[in-house]
């Protein structure tokens, strides 16, 4: 009997980097499931529409994607995987198209804007404001508006048949984005034998140094931080909930001993998930 | 000699919620600078066109304006003193427009969003995303066009003589901005006898409970941490800056004691400014 592939929801259209963030995390043989935004994407999973999705959540240039570690919060889902993605911007024409013709350069802003050395080298281009990157390929080559380009992913290139005219057009190499793997809780932890993260919210008790003893149930054992990232509670004016990445397995004695130690000190606690640590990509 | 009225650089349209926290912070006698973006009201300032900005720093539905923490820590620029406005949305339109003749309402998408229960009530009414809340406004009393209104501050309704047809029609109403207002280095510090904030920013050595030993400066001493706010550093991926808000002042023995003592343990500290507290709205 032949298996049935793995279906993964993601945001954006095909093409997007959260589909080569798919790719890297789970391999070819998957079928795609594009949502327009990003919550229903976690709806998608969490209702069984989709088996896994792929969250950007955070990017080494702009920050962390704030609206998702919202949803990690109000979606019941865990986080069994990791992966970063170099962001590489590529100018894209339908095939044929020569550089001197092209005078219109569709992508979205953050793209357009990360790519301002190439448009100051080129001042006649025109950057038009479109609502995705691959998204900005597919209409291009759909629509064939005359002087027309894309800037997008190679795999937008290759997903709508458009040619890449100039590779590699950001300003910074080192922009990458981090995204998480989400399954639903009844998905079993990873075993790994590499280095493992734990990622996790909480909030503290509001009253002086309650941070500081909150972070003492990592430090006092030696363990390490690899991000803080604190959010509003709704309906708290000026109250934070904190979301923390560390190197460690739940499994592991003293990781469990810190996670108890937390919970002595905190609100609200939960794990959001327990899993194999990228290669960090610089 | 008539006083020269003082200059003061804001995002967004006349009538925004920037303009209210101006009015909040300096009184009615000032001149406005209305910027299209958040960097030109920082340069304005930095250059002398202006002679203090007033600039978003979180919201508490949405969290921090990251954009203006980065410009904090690019400008040389000070801190002198915090207010914070509640968000409060009307439903604006040429005065004589019926309610029942309304059918596009435009505003800022964050505003739209915002009134989620109006326009469910409403389901009528088409929403049309604009650049700017009090933009929305301006363009409605200019243009005229046929069953428009727009979402914006009462403010914005007097300035461009709107009518107020549905005030507060906000879903949540514990939705505060929190603004600083910046003047150049050279500015006097505030000696005032209310409580007092200080403003930093700080990035660790990169080695485990570094994070732990920075905020021991503060807590073993008793300091109350009011915000933390984490933000990439550029061309360093997967590093962080670290922005901390704290009660005291600047003047105080043990405040001293603390900067010191952070500035040990900390490859990068910059104290962004110093001013009384505002009182917290919830």
């Amino acid at each position: 009997m032949k298996k049935k592939k793995t279906i993964v929801a993601f945001q954006g259209e095909r093409g997007a980097f959260s589909e080569l963030a798919a790719v890297q995390l789970l391999g070819e043989k998957i079928q795609l499931l594009p949502c327009e935004r990003f919550e229903q994407m976690f709806r998608a999973l969490q209702d069984g529409a989709a088996d896994a999705a792929v969250v950007p959540i955070e990017n080494t240039l702009h920050g962390s994607v704030h609206e998702n570690y919202d949803h990690l919060l109000n979606f019941n889902l865990k986080i069994v995987a990791e992966t970063s993605v170099r962001i590489v911007h590529n100018l894209i024409v339908p095939p044929g198209t020569r550089f001197a013709g092209v005078k219109h350069v569709y992508s979205h802003p953050v793209a357009l804007n990360q790519c301002l050395k190439f448009f100051a080298a080129h001042p006649r281009l025109e950057k038009k404001t479109f609502y995705d990157t691959a998204g900005s390929v597919k209409m291009i080559m759909a629509e064939l508006p005359a002087g027309a380009a894309a800037i997008a992913s190679s795999l937008a290139a290759a997903n709508y048949g458009g040619q890449i005219l100039k590779a590699s057009i950001e300003d910074d190499r080192k922009n990458f984005t981090r995204f998480f793997l989400l399954r639903r809780p009844d998905f079993p932890l990873a075993k790994s034998k590499a280095p493992s993260k734990v990622s996790l919210v909480f909030t503290t008790k509001n009253s002086p140094g309650s941070l500081f003893r909150a972070l003492a149930a990592l430090a006092l054992r030696d363990i390490s931080l690899v991000k803080i990232e604190s959010r509003p509670m709704r309906g708290r004016p000026w109250e934070y909930l904190f979301y923390l990445d560390f190197l460690g397995h739940v499994d592991d004695p003293h990781v469990q001993h810190a996670l108890a130690h937390l919970d002595e000190v905190s609100d609200l606690l939960r794990v959001l998930g327990c899993y194999p640590a990228a290669e960090p990509e610089s």
